[in-house]
Order: C-alpha cells, then structure tokens, then sequence
C-alpha cells in the first residue's frame, strides 16, 4: 500500500530494534512518513541504523529528535518509557502525537503520562507482532502484515488524533484495535506473557537436568522442544520488563495456568485417559480458528520444511 | 538417497497414519522395501491408503499381513501396541524383524515382548519427528530427513538384526541412535511429552477464561501463543496414551518444570529482575545449539513468511 500524502510530515522513532527498525522500514518504502528521524541511547545502534538507512536524520539526543515532530513513537523495554518521557517531554511539538509499541499497556501509561504535557495527544500502542530475533538488522517492512494493533487512548484523547494514529498503523499492514489498558494487560498475559514465560521456564528446566545432558535436549528436540526455545531466544530485556510491568495480569493468568496443570498432572498419575483426551480434542479448535483468521499458516510444522529447503 | 537393493524384500506396515504413511512414502520412493504390505483396524483408513496408492497390498487381517514378512513396523498409539503384538504373534515368520514407532519404550518394551516368540528379532524404535496433522494423507516421505531415530533393542538382541533396522532407518533420511529404554523415556518427556502437555494445558486454560474471550485469545494469538495451538493440535489419541504410559519419567519431569516455575513465579511476584534476566539470556544459547545441529531453521518465526508468501 503506497500513500500519495505520508500520514506524518515528520516522525520521530525512539529506539531501533525490532519494531522501530520495521516502522521506518515500512513508513520510508510505503511514503507513510515524509521524513523519519531516529534516536536511540547507544551510539552503535544508532550508527547501525544509519548504516541500514533507516531514517533521514539520527541523533542520540531524544529532545532534539522529537523537536518538530508530528507524532513520536517509543519504542524501548517497557521499564524505560517514564525515562523517554520525561526526557523528551520539554521539546514535544504542540499537537503532536505520542505513541510507543510496548507489550503492557497500564504501566506504560502510568510511567508516561505524568510526563506528557497538555499540548500533546498521547495515544498508547501495541502491534501485536514480532520474530524472536531482536535489534535494528532484526526489522523488516512485512512484520506488521495482517497483524493487530491495539489502541489504548486514556479517556478524553482527541478523537482525531487517535483515528490518525489507527491510519499510520493501517498503512504499516496492521488491523486496528481499541481497548482499555487494562483489558489490554488481561488478553496479553495469555496470548503472549504466559506463552514466552512456560516457554523460558522449560528452556531453563531442560538445561538443568541430572538425568538428561543438554546435548540430548539440543539432539532430540524435534519432538516438541524446539518450538519452545524459539520463544525463549527472544529479547531478555524486553521480556524482563514484561513480567516486571505486568505483575498482576501475569500472576493472576500463571495462577489458572498452574491450577489447570496440576489438575493435568492428577488425571495421568490416576490414569484418566477420557479427561486426557477431552481436553485434546477441544484444543484442536482453537488452532483451528487461528488458522481460520488467518494469524497461522496451515502448513505442517509452520512450513518449515519449506523454509529448510530454500535455506 | 536410492537403494540399488532393497533392505527389506517384503515390509509389513500396521497402523498407516502420519508415521506409517510416509515410511511407506519414503520406502517406496527410495526403493527401500521390495513390497509393502499395509494393514490397519479401520476399514475407511485402509481404503484412503490404498486410494492414495502407498503400498502393493492392504489388508484388515494383521495376521495376514505379516505372513512372509522380513520387517514389520508397529504404528499404532501405544497403548495398543500389546493387543497388536498378540494378534500377529502367531504368524511372524521366523528370523524376521519386529519394530515399532512409538514414542514411549519401557512400556511398549512391557506390552509386545511376552507375546513375541524366540523366534523373531524384537527392535524397539522411534522416529523423532512429525508434524501436527495425522492420518494417512499426512505423511509425506521426508518427514525423517535429518531426524533421529532412536532404537532401544533389548539385552541379548542379535547385532545383526539391529544393524539391519538400523540401515533401513538410515536409507528413510534418519540418523539413529541407541538408548536403554528408560533413558528414552526420560529424554523424551522433557524433549517432547512435556512441551505438549503444557502447550496442551495453556490451550485449556486459554480456552476458560472469564476475563478475555476464546475469539480475542484466536485474534491476538501472534504474540507467542499460536505456537502452542500447533503442538496442542497434535493426534488426541496418540498423546493421550503418551501420558498413560510415560506415567513416571512424565511425573518427574513436570515435577521439575513446575518447581522452577514456582520459582518463577516468586522472581516475578517480588520484582526480581536480575534472576529474569539472567534465565531469559541463558535459554538463548539452547536455540543456539539446536540450529547449530540443524534440528531447527534459524529464520524468523519458523520462516512462516516465506510459507505465508507461498500458500
């Protein structure tokens, strides 16, 4: 999708990694910035960024890239966007737009907000997308593609700057979604925190065992393991603060999660093999549906057998 | 990889689903066996087999099937494996080979070898490797390529015997290893059986939720659960017996995983970010090894967009 008119003159990205780097990717191949002006706190990243050609200008002073900016988008670990915000918050142009990308959304607005002055239109977001791959060369301009963007304006947000925003992320690829930061919190602590979280617990269990070395995890991983560490390679910073910022959406989901395991874990020592396969058969529709949606490929083995044979 | 002599003049296949279905694919392919014989309990399994051409007879009666074979390959859940040994125990020719798939061995070790006669070679094997779909029109014949085979004869087996499966695993594409039955099992549930009861577990819990809706859990899937639903849609009957009959080295090593997630759990509930950090970075090298070792692809998410492009 190409605009004719970029939906930000100037947009300013604080932070290149994954999702920075596939926002300035997308927004400079489709037109939908007039001009992208990037900022990070390491002076490698940023050089990197620039050997990539992600933007059109780069500095490591936050303040100075914001200046003139349409709308800002954050792009850091959750646990450092009070920081971003107080350091920018003095250079932020009046009507601009103020965004970031962070995975918990209450927190981020408790951190952000207070910084933010009244002139400014602060529209939280998250796309819910990502590889496990991190870091500026990590981004790519497809990532967001059939993809979900959540939306959480606190109440009172200038519609107008809010339906901008949606149009920015539309023409990155994404579905737009609104929700309150809140229920936001609830529906990610179980479709991706408790995920990444089982998924780093097993890596980490594997990798300590008497009774199995972990050559044999690495040898034999092909039955289910595998899928498992690729999750549990994605960002540590990120993730850290993840868990740190969404304390109780992830305690109270790995509640219900650990209370069904144990329940899992009483039918086997007891031999319920109808409680077993029950709950087998029920869980072969929710794959179903997200195949339906179009959020999974069909392919067997997510395709990649295909993806084997071309590399 | 085509063999000028087949390592089996007459293969004798019982249960033709995902694993039988392409041996038979691979075998015929690679001329592997001479002539593959195919016998399953379900009349409309054994009719799709013969539709889709994967041997050179069929038959219900698995007496009959195995009459005059040199190999015969079990592929049946494991908890049937006693019955079916019973069944064609009485007209196994002598010196012929008998092995099976499955992905438990003390137990199937248990069932088949008191209904076996001396006259026969017992080979326990299994294949790691499959995808999420089943049934016959899900095998295809690289499936093994590249994945291991991991044989458990018991003490006393003629070396020979064992040699033979042995080739004939490695002319399906597999690299073949050797266990004790026990120590399969234990790799196995931490590799495999442990990965999809929790995958298997958080799927159900998902699915009884209150606070968010199964449609939202389908719609925001991207962020790390849809790779649960893949492994979660995995043969109910097939894994349901997994359970029953890997009951002890299951129960140790969920024992082990929820001990650490406890642990977890405590590093989240009072804000330890350094202990986080440090598993989130240490699981990073395990996806490391097993794309080292070429047991997964190193592109992103799977390579699911390139699968994407393509279907």
């Amino acid at each position: 999708m190409t605009s004719s008119t970029p939906v930000f003159r100037r947009l300013a990205l604080i932070g290149i990694g994954l999702i920075g780097g596939s926002i300035a990717r997308v927004a400079r191949r489709d037109g939908i910035a007039g001009e992208i002006v990037i900022s990070t706190r390491r002076r490698e990243t940023l050089d990197r960024a620039a050997e990539l050609g992600l933007g059109d200008a780069y500095t490591a002073d936050m303040a100075e890239a914001v200046s003139g900016a349409d709308c800002v988008i954050v792009s850091v670990p959750v646990g450092a966007s009070g920081a971003v915000a107080a350091a920018i918050a003095g250079s932020l142009k009046p009507g601009a737009i103020v965004s970031d990308v962070g995975s918990v959304k209450s927190d981020v607005v408790r951190q952000m907000q207070p910084h933010l002055p009244a002139h400014v239109h602060f529209v939280p977001a998250h796309p819910v997308a990502g590889t496990e791959h991190s870091g500026p060369d990590a981004g790519f301009p497809e990532l967001f593609r059939n993809r979900w963007c959540i939306l959480t304006p606190p109440p009172g947000t200038d519609p107008a700057a809010v339906d901008t925003l949606a149009r920015f992320w539309r023409a990155c690829g994404s579905k737009v979604e609104f929700m309150t930061p809140e229920h936001h919190d609830m529906v990610l602590a179980i479709t991706s925190h408790i995920p990444h979280l089982i998924a780093y617990n097993i890596v980490g269990t594997a990798a300590h065992l008497e009774q199995v070395t972990a050559s044999e995890v690495i040898k034999f991983s092909a039955g289910g393991f595998r899928d498992f560490t690729r999750i549990a390679a994605s960002d540590p910073t990120m993730w850290r603060d993840v868990f740190l910022h969404n304390k109780e959406a992830v305690l109270e989901m790995l509640g219900r999660f650990i209370e069904d395991l144990f329940a899992l874990q009483r039918s086997i020592r007891f031999g319920d093999g109808d409680a077993l396969f029950e709950l087998f058969t029920k869980t072969r529709a929710i794959r179903r549906g997200i195949i339906d949606v179009g959020q999974d490929t069909a392919a067997p083995d997510f395709g990649r057998q295909t993806a084997e044979k071309q590399g």
